[in-house]
């Protein structure tokens, strides 16, 4: 849920801020006088923040001295009703800016009468007629747009506080926003006290509303909880909901959303409550949150799709604007926010976005893309909960982007998806996570919510490019359950041109430890990198593994021969998933190197396996069980192995380029020959690899990864002697 | 079939060409001696041409004072052998241009030694061991290839003409070029002698290495066909394969195609042969064929997909860059061309291309597209063949393409698409042609070549979006019985802001004439047109009549329930392409007025239809019966009905915007509220579509489209009276 029009979220410089008295002075939720007035002056001059106001002002404009709407609220996400209260806030919001930057009372005058209208409506609402969600809202559908509409009208409340009677003050206090804070904070109290991105937008509601109308009450519950207790409340989602490296546990496309109540509320206590230091909280935890999520987007600022997520979402969004102006003002000039606010092309108007916008017209040779590299994230408040491992390799729009999930469940927009990889390359997603089923907004499409294909399909872990034991979700689908463990990372190293990252799980299969590593190897002559990724799996009894391959793109050859489904098609299972995929083709006699090739974007990849006696594959497509048509029909292939121990060693390679207006392909092969695994026992797995020009060999530990530990084994021809974790051997 | 690296193609500068002996004097194919003194002079100062010169320098240099492979030919398109001999006449082409600016003679050895090895090879070749097709190549899989490889290597032997000594001329146009000139004109004399794209290539491989060799015999032949009658031959091409406004019988992917030999075999008679006055033959022709098929793109510059096409292709393509940059010298600066050199970054060396490259740097305000219009083609030599209509509205990115053909079958790559549809909305394509099943180039893809599934699925007519009678393709698939026939243009009428073309086929099926109005009437309040559709069939006995409706984007409503295939699915039919079609869903009973809702990149569509109580509809999609995973996976729905007199009566409404970053989706319904048929035999069709905002009215006449034939027609409750051959009443 988000802004339809451009946000002015403006910043007090930090120690030129004059307290006198929080509760008497206005504006000051979002900006003070003295940042109104410093506004004022640099709209003179800055093109950029002259054309935000603009436009702003034009869409105010449209609507002075006419009578605006407030329905009785009807319909879900996409729907009148939806649409117009979120238009209403939204112009609440920029009509206060308009009067503080204009002096324009009719701006004031319009913010007051839809106020007036509220003040009505609110206090008479019960739950709304299209709640599903268990934590329903009585504007909207859901209470996270309530909470949304408590944002904006709070900021617009406050820009106009001194206009407003004091007899105007209260009747608006007490029939728009009580009746709200109040169900907030009891009638969905619980909801309320979470640790959840929903809760963060709940506290900032209930705080810039208190820190608008003066009320102590209502800011202490959003610091600090509906009972005051610190168990929830603002703090405490800034101390639970982000790792010590700035992780946030729901993913980065939350982490996106999140980012606009986090930086709009501290911002605005930044302004009223000074002392609290706010943005230096456990060692500046927003600026960490910020640049961990840009480092999780793709080249094209897409965040990365894992857990709930709508691919289409880039850092262009509001959220980041405002997040990324506000950073550049608190946290100092950064030059590499830059090449973001460039994207964006806009900025807010506040102090911050004024001094990016002039920073962007006069910094030459902006780079194109965010300085991105590898990165490792832990996960949970304190780091001790898993992680996401972002390796890269390659320059510019060369970049590799090899992702790797070993992280806690991630709340309830969370996926089933332990030891989950996922491939970008030249921008492009090769190896994909679904993301969500979701057309956000779109009434049409069960109201904009997520639709019910993303728990059916979209979470399950058959929909991710890792195994799948028996064919069973982890944790059996239970997000109670997963929510109480998570995987860890075993041992890893990472250098200029290897990276390396092992991790373990044990727990989302009953007696099943599930190992995976990855070896990311820069190959000089192609400039890309080969991806060895070995996994292991160590049970008692037999069991059923699949490992999938999700791809976008086109199926190009395999070196294989297998069957097709020609004229008719059944699902893959029946469940957990498989009842969404359609058996396209499969195949039961492989070869022990058993490769398949695609196309994606101009590049072939190829994914070289190796396989058993036990080994099937399928050819798969989602699609199946879509009554409303609403999955993307994206093609898998699907590797089976049955065992008790069991591994997969795996070869994803990006090589050659095919230019179809040149009409030219190149290196259209795979380099791959051969492949082995040579030992594997629950202290030591090697394996090798053999390219058209190399052979590498890598062994590792797998129950010792001290550092220092010294190893040897004895292969049929040779000893492997080294220290550590792992060697790679050329 | 095309280059890989940058062609050089130079021109005379008509009027001060000096022909004092053509037979002597050279280089003379591509450029004279004053072209390469030009391009010297310009080279110094122009900075697009000398970016060309020296990423060719640089490509040539690599091989100077090496070995350059000449195999024995063995591989299909994308495999060694085939890559090779390509590479290998550009880089003789390249090399023996860097000779003439260079003066270095270790260019023209280079080009030489090549040469002596084909001259030894060529004499020894028997048909390719890949050959499949009717027209086998030698060097290559097929003639194509084969020709050229005369048209590079005659410009190439041209090039280096004096360096070379009486005795390796001799050698060389003996060894390698007579038996490829000799295999062409005699023994695929009959494949030489056709009017087809690759006989304008065989005729400029063989007119050009006659320029080159000082051959009059093979140039004449080259004119005038193997037996110099004017029946085949360049001549009888531009005849023939051009109606009289330029529009290439095969479509627009292929005129592109031919514009390279056309263009540069044309160049090299102008300069060799000026009293031919080649360019300005049948009204400048070439002219009119390089404008036309550039008004058959979109905006991205991707040729309509009609016929056997390749949806990558654009006008960056080098046969596009050769001939404008030709084009711009003969027939004189044309502003038209600049938004497209401009896309396409490079010119030739040629002073074209540097003439082009100097407007490119020295014109403001370049416009960002082609000047697209509303325009309408004849087919066929004399006009007499039906045509294709190009209806557009809109401006710059917004614009509205609708494309509707009604032409004769286009030869070998024709497809069967009698009275087709296409829609292409602000750059998307939104009503599809699904173009040809290919990866050119591709050698793990059949070699590169067209795939069966281009004859099995792309060129059926149930692939189109027309009428499909009782489940069969027009002619019932019968290439050589669609050649003889044609649909026609019936009436029709262009203005601003109504666009009205109806056209008629009688002879795709027996006893059955298919008649298909369109209007497209631009809708101020939305800047968006609604296009209204009315397919009127008649025929005496009862058929089955399916009309698709291929769409590229994503389903998001219907206004009727429907039965899906969740677990199992079935083929649409077993024959004439049905066989490809995954059935996945399907409804019986239809409300009156019918619509269902696209999303497209951003914009929604409605396709609202009138349904009878004979009307069916089938969602299907695409890739059923493919064992290699070739088809793309594109949706469909399509409405059946039955009867014998039929009409099917379409709105097509693109409608409102989602924008998923700011998640806001606006007009997301259809203004359509009611549509209906209120009269129709062989004289009349009245029919109106009412929306939130109007009521349009529409009445034909089917028989009589004089423009001042005076009609009336009486209704329940009115009277229509009209002169001409329609009227819309608002």
């Amino acid at each position: 849920m988000l802004l339809k029009l451009k946000i002015f979220l403006l910043l007090i410089v930090c120690g030129v801020c004059i307290n006198v008295n929080a509760q008497t002075q206005h504006p000051i939720a979002f900006a003070t006088k003295a940042d109104i007035e410093y506004i004022k002056a640099n709209l003179k001059t800055n093109a950029l923040l002259k054309e935000s106001y603009n436009e702003i002002k034009k869409s105010v404009d449209e609507w002075l001295d006419k009578d605006v709407d407030v329905p009785f609220p009807k319909d879900a996400a996409g729907g009148y009703t939806h649409d117009k209260h979120k238009a209403n806030y939204t112009l609440m919001f920029n009509s206060g800016m308009m009067y503080q930057l204009t002096g324009d009372v009719r701006y004031a005058k319009l913010v007051k009468d839809i106020f007036i209208k509220y003040a009505a409506l609110n206090p008479t609402l019960k739950n709304h007629p299209q709640a599903t969600s268990s934590s329903p809202g009585r504007i909207f559908w859901q209470a996270l747009n309530d909470a949304n509409w408590l944002v904006y009208t709070g900021m617009a409340f406050d820009l106009i506080h001194d206009y407003l009677t004091p007899q105007e003050r209260k009747q608006i206090a007490e029939g728009a926003f009580k009746p709200e804070v109040d169900f907030f904070t009891h009638d969905l109290k619980n909801w309320f006290n979470l640790i959840h991105n929903h809760a963060v937008w709940a506290c900032a509601g209930v705080g810039i509303v208190g820190i608008a109308t003066d009320n102590k009450d209502y800011v202490d519950m959003a610091l600090y909880g509906a009972d005051k207790d610190k168990k929830a409340g603002f703090i405490a989602h800034l101390d639970g909901l982000f790792s010590p490296d700035g992780y946030y546990t729901e993913g980065p496309y939350y982490v996106r959303y999140a980012l606009l109540p986090f930086y709009t509320f501290a911002n605005s206590l930044n302004n009223a409550k000074p002392e609290l230091k706010i943005f230096q909280h456990r060692n500046s935890i927003l600026k960490k949150a910020l640049d961990g999520g840009l480092q999780q987007t793709n080249l094209n600022g897409g965040f990365f799709s894992y857990n709930d997520a709508l691919k289409e979402k880039t850092f262009v969004s509001n959220e980041i604007v405002n997040a990324i102006n506000i950073a550049w003002q608190v946290y100092g000039a950064n030059k590499d926010y830059l090449s973001v606010a460039k994207a964006q092309g806009r900025v807010t108007l506040s102090r911050g976005g004024a001094s990016i916008a002039t920073a962007l017209s006069t910094t030459k040779n902006i780079p194109q893309y965010y300085p991105y590299k590898t990165i490792e994230f832990t996960d949970g408040a304190a780091g001790k909960n898993g992680g996401v491992s972002v390796l890269r390799s390659g320059k510019g729009n060369n970049l590799t982007t090899l992702i790797y999930k070993y992280s806690s469940h991630g709340l309830s927009h969370g996926h089933y998806d332990k030891l989950n990889i996922n491939l970008f390359d030249n921008g492009n997603e090769v190896l994909e996570d679904y993301g969500a089923a979701r057309y956000i907004n779109i009434e049409q499409k069960w109201g904009g919510r997520y639709l019910p294909e993303t728990k059916s399909y979209a979470s399950t872990t058959i929909a991710h490019n890792t195994v799948v034991v028996d064919g069973k979700s982890d944790y059996n689908g239970s997000e109670d359950e997963s929510e109480k463990h998570n995987a860890f990372r075993v041992f890893g190293g990472i250098n200029d041109s290897v990276k390396v990252v092992c991790a373990k799980d044990t727990t989302a299969y009953n007696n099943t430890v599930l190992q995976r590593s990855i070896y990311m190897i820069d190959i000089k002559e192609t400039g890309k990198p080969l991806i060895i990724d070995f996994f292991k799996i160590t049970a008692e009894t037999q069991h059923q593994y699949d490992l999938p391959f999700h791809y976008l793109g086109t199926f190009i050859s395999s070196n294989f021969k297998y069957n097709s489904f020609l004229t008719k098609q059944e699902t893959l299972g029946s469940k957990n998933g498989y009842q969404h995929l359609w058996k396209e083709g499969d195949a039961t006699k492989l070869p022990q190197l058993s490769q398949i090739t695609l196309l994606n974007n101009g590049t072939f990849y190829t994914v070289s396996s190796v396989a058993d006696d036990s080994t099937k594959i399928f050819f798969a497509r989602v699609g199946a069980n879509d009554p409303n048509f609403n999955l993307r029909h994206d093609p898998t292939f699907i590797y089976r192995k049955n065992g008790s121990n069991q591994t997969f060693l795996n070869v994803i390679e990006s090589h050659g380029k095919f230019d179809p207006i040149a009409e030219v392909s190149t290196r259209a092969y795979s380099s791959v020959k051969k492949m082995e695994v040579l030992y594997n026992d629950d202290a030591y797995s090697v394996f090798t690899v053999t390219t058209a020009t190399r052979k590498i060999t890598i062994a590792q530990s797998n129950n010792n990864n001290n550092s220092n530990a010294q190893h040897s084994i004895k292969l049929n021809d040779s000893i492997i002697e080294w220290k550590g974790a792992y060697t790679i051997i050329f």
